[in-house]
């Protein structure tokens, strides 16, 4: 989407036909930092040191990283030492194993000669396949606030809450939550979105809100304890978050707290929906709140947080006593009951089994 | 309650006994610095700055306001005038005009002669009253934890959520929701309290926590957004928050995101509980919801955070883009048919016009 004037993508080809160029997000929203990447060791590095985040786009980094390889040394043990060499910058990133694999599959059969483009062909079109997937998310999640901004009077805005990042910035293009959003505003109709911050990283108030604001998109950051004192008063049209894993039955795993929000909604009768590509459906899990693990992260994430001084400078600062520890896990589960209904790209799904599989037949 | 070794209020005699000393809580948890406050002017600068806060310790240090005023001055010129002082600090804080009314009502009948006598004497007394009250009320959470603990195997803990800073720091000494969990220490029942962050002013990571540490209560900080997924796993038993203001119905209204955790209380069957002294219930108010108006606080406050950076000095830093607007509501309303009881000073009353009655018959 666009920083300012210009349009970006999250990733792109650099003029060398080559390189890949990026933007350093951990620089976000202080600084917006393009860097090149010529070499798999600094693929690997922006991967394992989250330059770029997000698992679409994490899988596209890492399968222009084995064109880099490629480039260099074509051979079958050079495809397998760089599968392994990525695959460790974020070993529990399934995106990133799935795109390895993928590259993998595709090159194997391919003349060692002819791999090397082979490679950089499928790398952007893995990065195009994205970027058409969250598109057509845009497009059925479009269709949802068109019905909204229907039953408003002229020119009132929809309001629009998210919770953590599930932005362009996740992926090549679009995002997921935000490309209803995005979508919305190309098309003209009025939209208003609450960026929830998102304690303890902070990706709302860092990212999305970096994205809203570098898009042009009216938006107002709160702080998460505020949603549902704003849908109590009519302040909030829908909820549209990402997430990272939705089980065959509808249940919701994403960044912690949007179960709070879920409930929010629920309470004052607002339409809760997740924005997702398919591939992030986990049909052998049922059970969400009983089977799916929950990442316990550092506590250090909730008793430092990083920011930039008056000078200028991005420094971490302690927020807490010394002698209090911190729990921090990383992701909640919102049971399918508080889920209005899925925006995948072959359309809304009702948030349960058989809605599920009404679009996506086994 | 204690600080390491040492028994603290939060205001106390000096020991030329005409000057006080305070805990200037703008410096928590990064430094305990005690300052004695000896003229009305740095009275009504600790109150007005916020080197003291809660309602209850800012009436009893604008008591001793008084009494200061009224040892170089004690005619009813005086007494006028150091209530206009004073209640120009914080204007809208109830408690701080109360005690200014009972110190006029109190010294008024007295001669001029024995007027700062009398000041001090029932400034002392408010002091002590408040502590009295929060001790009931202490008693009566306490047999309400002592249930949880009988259900418990021995020495399993019982584990309590709060939100925000409700604790002694807030008053003279025990604290409102924390009043329960202080006896339940001094009984030996072994509890374990997770405490909101509480953004954005991070009152309980800033203060509930080095309460609870000062103390030695076992105590574990989460962001606001963990409430729901620890209720979801079985590890909280129950929740007790303070309040500004109940209605006569049982609203509770509150720091922002209480409300979110009575959603997740309620979504769990965990007991959600209310600690307040009967003068905070405001019974001109029936709806909450709709009636009470919520302050909305500089939007700075969530853009700026507080804290000390490794070198140790107390900074702010800006969290989120400069083109970023931040909405700030400070309370939300929590409706009665979340809140499982309201742990007074008389009992425990039914959310209810008619439980409150029944404990305060008008």
């Amino acid at each position: 989407m666009n920083v300012g004037d210009r349009h970006y993508r999250t990733i792109w080809l650099a003029e060398d036909g080559r390189s890949v160029e990026i933007i350093d997000q951990r620089w976000l929203p202080h600084e917006f930092r393009v860097v090149p990447l010529s070499t798999v060791d600094e693929v690997a590095t922006a991967i394992r040191d989250m330059w770029v985040r997000g698992a679409p786009l994490i899988g596209v980094t890492a399968a222009y990283g084995v064109a880099m390889a490629m480039k260099d040394d074509a051979s079958d043990e050079a495809l397998e030492a760089v599968w392994h060499k990525l695959h460790e910058t974020r070993p529990t990133a399934i995106n990133l194993r799935w795109a390895l694999d993928e590259m993998t599959r595709v090159l194997k059969p391919v003349p060692v000669a002819e791999r090397a483009d082979a490679a950089y062909a499928r790398a952007a079109e893995i990065a195009d396949e994205d970027v058409a997937l969250n598109r057509a998310i845009g497009e059925h999640g479009l269709t949802l606030i068109r019905q909204i901004a229907a039953s408003k009077k002229p020119g009132e805005k929809v309001n629009i809450l998210t919770h953590c990042n599930a932005g362009w910035l996740a992926t090549v293009d679009y995002g997921t939550a935000t490309a209803p959003i995005y979508l919305a505003v190309e098309e003209g109709i009025p939209v208003h979105v609450y960026v929830d911050e998102t304690r303890p990283r902070n990706q709302g108030a860092q990212l999305t809100a970096w994205e809203m604001a570098g898009h042009g998109v009216p938006h107002t950051l709160v702080v998460d304890n505020a949603g549902g004192h704003l849908m109590q008063h009519g302040q909030v049209d829908m909820v549209i978050v990402g997430t990272d894993r939705t089980t065959a039955n509808g249940d919701v795993c994403n960044k912690i707290g949007t179960y709070l929000k879920a409930l929010a909604a629920r309470d004052n009768g607002i339409p809760f929906y997740v924005a997702l590509p398919s591939p992030t459906i986990d049909w052998t899990v049922k059970d969400g709140v009983a089977e799916i693990p929950i990442e316990e992260r550092s506590g250090d994430e909730v008793s430092l947080v990083w920011g930039r001084t008056a000078s200028g400078e991005v420094v971490q600062v302690r927020i807490s006593p010394d002698a209090t520890q911190a729990a921090n896990p990383a992701f909640d589960v919102t049971p399918a009951r508080l889920v209005t209904g899925l925006i995948t790209e072959r359309g809304v799904a009702e948030a349960s089994a058989e809605g599920l599989r009404r679009l996506f037949p086994a």
